[in-house]
């Protein structure tokens, strides 16, 4: 008998069939004597609606009544869940936000939970009840509803999983599992048994969609074993099934590459000639941030004549931001400033790198061995990451994919 | 300066641009000094669409499951609600059920108005702020959201400008008011500009669809001002806007009859041939009330040979029902069953009948002038309602609007 916290995602509850769908889960878990805490997001489509609807009113709004908005999209869902369960003759009820409470701070639209009432929780699963409830929403101190920013549902997952001590966090999501890469651009892709958090937490970041990045983080702070799995597969949570994030020592066949991530939505910018005297990456780094560009990979030339070339990377949908916020930027000289919205970063990340040399070697030669040019690299302990032409992007992660033994047999 | 709770419907707040129409008419009364607390429905569509995804499940689904997800329509409303005000420049923020608190008894799905906390809403409206509450829905002792059936932001508003003493409840809907008689049916019908409870409750539970029954007891019991109008006209809440529904003694011309509704959604059912015994009606209404069909119109036969007939209406939708459940009586003794389904009740509201004689003649009169046969009559003290084929339906009234003298000049 363990208890587990189940949380389905929009696309596993986008209409009536699927919501039963899901609850066939849940009801296999409870046959199998199991506690279970069911998580749900908006039915898909329906968070967007609602932040249209607001964007619409104002560009501008009171982020505490768009909390009180958006957040319903969940409620619907929960309750919804809670009828489903009923149906197959299980004790179920859905438990809003600031009925248990989870309590957040007072920054809405991205609060963070600060604490989680579980005595009556506990009390009512060691009553055989299943809990059902709305993730991404919590209520203030002042108490009023708060959200916890898009694809908080997974970290109200394993908030939930961290304050009941679950035994693990069933993340089921529209994909089987998380993969060695992209299985649109490698067929050969194979499916991740374990990995790690902190190798899930840079795939994440590096546009792996499957978990949000701080639910990785809270579960490794927490030790949540998290599970990632399909719902529209057969089968519920179990070692087999999925993926499961866990912590480092809990991982026996380590491959020194867990797997091939890409990001096509990068731009390059080169801001030439700028003076290269102390502070002056401060200066220009400090002026982007302000505007609330988000900088990535960061490469500084060699300097000559006391000038230098600063490269860095922005998401593609900032570059214009970017460039804007440079040219007005107050006493800030260079040269010009040289821009390609067509770049793609590849990374290559694995916890065995910690403890094997040469995997940036092969990495360089794969792409040097298809003539595909490398203009930033950036490294990390468990990770090597690479901007090249967008162009070459199936090419580069197949052909690293196959380099380091990931293709399957 | 007044405090005024204007509350509106699903038809006006139906889409983004209803809001902000919507938000322009409070905005106006602000601008007059007045303090307001708004009351606004869901949607219009989005109670049915949530409703439906809750009988798709089962019709036999939890009404505490139930409550918590058709509510979250108004609340979706609430937010924007208040998000379209502070646009304007107003201090405005949205009131849950939960928040305020407004706590019901525990009968979900149609529960009861208990109390309404009073304090903070008050010391908010005097320090300017405009209060937006979700209307049908309130709290349980138990802390779970309940819904007040379908209308109930009608009693909702009601309900809060009865707890807040408010000058005025403004019923903002999609029509200019309460008419003489349904303008469909009688072009020259015209606005009422000001009517009792009594005749309006006569009105509403006759089929004038304006406002929940319930709203209309509620104000009666405390005198609460109610102002019908459209939030579609260039019109906000006065004396002179839409219909007053207000007590008696404040309308000072009284007409002797306010107005002609109809319903056509009659069907009569004759038992022929039951014996007349003491007890007999109670025990044939028993077994239908049981059935819970809703009996309206009563007449019984003058007796012959220990037998008489018992004539009754029921809506048009129970007819299979009732005749079925008649079928089971167990010792219901009877000679045959006759029914019609297309009877219509036409009836006469007016508080003046309570102290003018003649009211019925004209009625009988009207009606026998143009050859239209009755069928069961029926009075109370400020109505007077009669059963005919419903193929005359058109006729009766506007034959009737004319002869008391309704018509527009």
């Amino acid at each position: 008998m363990a208890l587990i916290v189940a949380k389905f995602g929009g696309t596993s509850v986008a209409d009536i069939e699927r919501i039963e769908n899901a609850a066939n889960k849940v009801a296999i878990e409870v046959e199998a004597g199991n506690k279970v805490v069911v998580v749900v997001s908006a039915m898909s489509g329906v968070t967007n609606t609602l932040v249209d609807y607001c964007s619409q009113i104002s560009p501008l709004y009171d982020a505490r009544e768009y909390d009180s908005v958006v957040s319903s999209g969940e409620q619907i869902t929960s309750g919804l869940m809670a009828m489903a369960l009923q149906k197959r003759g299980i004790d179920a009820r859905s438990w809003l936000g600031w009925q248990i409470p989870i309590r957040t701070d007072n920054v809405h639209g991205r609060a963070r939970i600060k604490s989680i009432d579980t005595d009556e929780l506990h009390k009512r699963l060691n009553n055989s009840e299943v809990a059902v409830v709305p993730g991404f929403q919590g209520v203030t101190e002042l108490g009023r509803i708060s959200t916890l920013g898009r694809g908080g549902s997974d970290t109200s997952a394993v908030a939930l999983a961290a304050a009941l001590c679950a035994d693990r966090c069933d993340i089921y999501t529209d994909v089987s599992g998380v993969s060695t890469a992209d299985p649109r651009i490698v067929p050969l892709a194979k499916k991740i048994n374990k990995i790690s958090y902190e190798e899930m937490l840079e795939l994440a970041s590096l546009g792996s969609k499957v978990l949000q990045t701080r639910s990785v983080e809270m579960g490794a702070k927490n030790a949540v074993p998290i599970q990632v799995l399909s719902s529209f597969d057969d089968e519920v949570g179990s070692a087999m099934a999925g993926t499961l994030v866990t912590t480092e020592d809990k991982i026996m066949e380590q491959e020194i590459v867990s797997g091939i991530a890409h990001n096509r939505d990068e731009a390059k910018i080169t801001v030439v000639g700028v003076q290269d005297v102390p502070g002056i990456a401060a200066k220009l780094f400090g002026v982007l941030a302000s505007a609330a560009v988000n900088v990535d990979m960061i490469v500084q030339n060699i300097s000559a004549d006391g000038l230098t070339d600063m490269t860095f990377t922005v998401p593609r949908t900032e570059l214009d931001l970017a460039v804007k916020t440079l040219n007005d930027g107050v006493d800030l000289q260079y040269k010009e400033i040289i821009v390609n919205d067509k770049m793609a970063k590849i990374s290559v990340v694995g916890i065995g790198m910690k403890s094997h040399a040469g995997v940036a070697n092969t990495m360089f030669k794969t792409l040097a061995d298809k003539n595909i040019n490398i203009y930033v690299i950036s490294t990390s302990e468990i990770k090597i990451s690479i901007l090249i032409d967008d162009d070459y992007t199936e090419l580069a992660v197949r052909s690293l994919h196959a380099a380091y033994g990931l293709d399957k047999e």
